[in-house]
């Protein structure tokens, strides 16, 4: 009997959903900071976020599904068997990463940070000239489920979308134009909004440079829903600084939690959020997650094709 | 010849736009900060927004061409002779309105004024479950140019939208559900955003009681991005106190500017904007009113029909 270890935090009627899909299986509920290094060495499954160090790439280990659309910790070497099979939970996440940024892009564009911040001090002040995404440029920077729901957003609003993205294919309807990751120096000048949600991988750390910031617009929003190493703190802090771009919005940093002392929350012109727009912050993410989770696991015991799998050598869905 | 007063600020294109076409026409460009009351008294059409004050019912005024949707200060009795007409700049402003009740909406949906708030206090603290307009109710209250164009902005992310207006009529393909205005409290029950955006009438003047807002979802956001008029400040406050509706945002008080010992400014769960949906913050407002004004000068010195003309009697578009 296949042992099936559950660390997700779920409602009663996804946990039955669950143990519906993993009828026959033996099925243990437990949570991250409380399972056993014992009970994880000797579980074919494990659904949810189990500590990597805790893996040490055990053998009775065939199917790690994750609850995160991030694969990063768990394609480290050593992690995990070259048999097990990795799968994500892509997807679940693209409505609510997607909405979040979008927000952040309309709240620097009407300039309601700052707004807020008179507010706080009881000041009716005007801040003047503010944006559209109508007839704006938005280059959307990695084109997976997320890119693609925010690509929808934006040019449902007017906007002119560029599609940037690893591999050549056929333009989406939801981008006006595709360009390949090689040529982002060529999407930077051009766009108003840049939108990156780049997962972790080796080709995209700290892919934005400083020249990558002053290739934009000095009017230009740049928003940070992937992950906090696409850019160091010191190049994002200097780009806000000097002016290379008008505003910025993050939901990543490179150090998570941000340093209680790093100068980016002080920057006016930089809204901070920390790390919230995915997770299970929106309660539809949580039941797709299950979703994706269930239809896995039922799979797996019935030796049919699994979804979401993770190629170890990129990082991405295969 | 026909004496025209301009009062808007311009720039030079707007200005060449307008000169040609009020070609034949002795046109003076001035401020309402500057303007003498000779001028105002001598003119045959005014554009922009005089002093109400200083038109005394000029039996001159031909035409008062406004830069603004709202004409409230101008049909007061004793400031327009009944000759005159009256024109607004309805549909200019709808982009831009809309697009800032928009991302209100957004930003207390995701927390994010909860979130530039823990910015400031350098804290990387999660707030929590947030909305989504995905499956959300909106009513839309008030729909003209403005609302209208908000509830393609909503519907596009997926919101269930209940129109309510003042005239029946066919339900627009652009809302889910058309309510007339007498029927606002059967539709603040069910929504869980409200967008007001109402123009300052006597219909319209305090229309959300204390009431209206126990009749709200304790999870509902309210939205006024019309006139301040249609809720007292001790009502919002009460109602955000109170915890009777979750959060709101407005860009318009009772009481302009919002004085500074105002308990509304403190609220955490508030957002307050300095009446800038409108006005010239967005460049291409300006580009429409201008279109506006200089189309119906042609009209009039053509002794062509006028768009836009106001209603005195509801401050409305006829």
């Amino acid at each position: 009997m296949k042992k099936v270890l559950i660390l997700m935090e779920l409602n009663s009627r996804q946990r039955e959903k669950l143990e519906a899909a993993g009828a026959g299986a033996d099925i243990t509920f437990s949570r991250p900071e409380l399972v056993s290094e014992e009970e994880i060495q000797g579980a074919n499954v494990i659904i949810g976020l189990p500590r990597a160090d805790m893996i040490k790439a055990s053998k009775n280990l065939e199917l790690l599904q994750l609850e995160s659309a991030g694969a990063d910790a768990y394609i480290v070497p050593g992690v995990l068997d070259e048999k097990t099979r990795l799968a994500n939970a892509t997807g679940a996440y693209s409505q609510a990463v997607a909405e979040h940024a979008f927000a952040l892009t309309l709240m620097l564009q009407k300039k309601l940070h700052l707004y807020r911040d008179e507010q706080r001090a009881a000041r009716w002040r005007d801040r003047g000239i503010v944006g559209s995404l109508r007839g704006a440029t938005v280059a959307v920077v990695g084109l997976g489920d997320i890119g693609g729901y925010y690509a929808r957003l934006v040019k449902s609003m007017g906007a002119y979308v560029i599609g940037v993205k690893r591999r050549p294919g056929p333009c989406p309807e939801y981008v006006n134009e595709l360009m390949l990751t090689g040529q982002l120096d060529e999407a930077l000048p051009r766009a108003d909004v840049i939108m990156s949600v780049l997962p972790n991988t080796v080709a995209t750390r700290y892919i934005y440079t400083d020249r990558s910031f002053r290739l934009m617009k000095n009017s230009a929003i740049f928003i940070n829903c992937g992950r906090g190493n696409a850019v160091s703190a010191q190049t994002l802090y200097s780009a806000l600084k000097d002016g290379q771009i008008a505003a910025a919005g993050i939901d990543v940093a490179e150090n998570e939690p941000l340093p209680e002392d790093s100068p980016l929350w002080g920057l006016e012109n930089l809204v901070i959020t920390p790390h919230v727009s995915g997770g299970h912050h929106l309660p539809e993410t949580v039941e797709r997650i299950a979703d994706i989770c269930a239809g896995n696991l039922r799979s797996f015991l019935a030796g049919e094709p699994l979804k979401n799998l993770v190629d170890f050598s990129t990082g991405y869905r295969k």
